[in-house]
């Protein structure tokens, strides 16, 4: 058996200013030491029960958050994208609204950016965003970068940023009540601009740890 | 850096008198060691480029195959998945048409049958069997069960074994036109049973090394 790296790295991406935002880490150490790269360790075989919970842990300790959404992406290996040696990266993306990061943790840059990342983390990433932007077509996945409570317009902002296209207001409501994932939260309303309150909605609680999906995408 | 087991395993699927099948290889070797198994084993720093590669090159020796489509399903880890220690599998799933299988290098089994495997290859298995019926629905994917060259009614019953149930003709026929990726083998007629022959189609040289996707599903 030939010893192999095996590290976990996670995406962690939120909305910001409405773009969408990846958090990056100053490594600690070498190689790379200082650089600014995806957050991601090694395995600790004495207390990870999986890859999954290495990522809980990193995500907590090297930037203090809990996310709502976590989905393993890919693997990435080979003898050269660490200069260590052969090596295993399970990657991870986390989605998180912007109000849980703390940005004296982390740099928040933008995805669409020109990023030079360390190791192949511009692959992960572009492969998380990729990921990300396929699966708001069919899926109730935007809603956790909108935060507990929202609007439906603030919700459409949201899918709209991730789709990079604007949606028809009409459809777009009509495909958020198909999937049934939403709740008003009674009595609420929110002033914009403008415009009337809208009403604040929430996820229902069966839809805040599992994804809703759409037969036909928006 | 712990060190940690580092495998690749393949689920090898093929269709095999209107059934999926899923080709095991006795292990010669402890742990389980006579036991039937997904094909699998460590990865060669030396000579592997990445884990794809080795899951190739696992296929190609122990089976004598090279699939034509091989894509990487998920990674499985923790203490507890092999009896050796802390480990991560990468796993892969891979399709090919049963006459590229010689029965005396692999045993086939039905997907659907209760299987009794090591590890925790079954639930790599059901992965890889929920991620090829999904994946189904809205792309050629099915057509790498089916041969190099096929009839509409041979590749519509590939699609209706996949996805579990029969599908209308006409809107079958629709949507792989829609697909525009197959391309009819000129004179080639194909005669079965009571039916008149029926012409012969092969898949258009740019989506044999690529999935073509259909922007609804079946």
């Amino acid at each position: 058996m030939d010893p192999i790296i095996c590290t976990v790295d996670v995406v962690l991406l939120t909305l910001q200013d409405d773009a969408l935002k990846v958090a990056l880490l100053k490594r600690e150490r070498e190689p790379y030491q200082g650089v600014a790269a995806l957050p991601g360790g090694y395995i600790h075989v004495e207390s990870d029960a999986d890859t999954h919970d290495a990522a809980m842990r990193m995500l907590r300790d090297k930037a203090g958050i809990v996310p709502p959404y976590l989905e393993q992406l890919a693997s990435f290996s080979g003898p050269a994208r660490d200069p260590r040696g052969w090596s295993i990266s399970i990657a991870y993306y986390a989605l998180v609204p912007s109000a849980l990061i703390s940005q004296q943790h982390v740099l928040l840059a933008d995805v669409d950016s020109t990023l030079q990342l360390p190791f192949d983390h511009k692959s992960i990433l572009d492969a998380a965003v990729q990921r990300l932007r396929s699966k708001s077509q069919y899926s109730s996945l935007p809603c956790y970068l909108a935060g507990e409570t929202f609007t439906l317009p603030q919700l459409q902002k949201v899918y709209e940023v991730l789709m990079g296209e604007p949606l028809n207001k009409v459809s777009f409501r009509r495909k958020m009540d198909e999937m049934d994932m939403l709740e008003a939260i009674e009595g609420k309303m929110m002033a914009s601009g403008a415009h009337r309150p809208a009403q604040v909605y929430r996820l229902k609680a069966a839809y805040r740890k599992r994804l809703q999906l759409l037969e036909r995408g928006l």
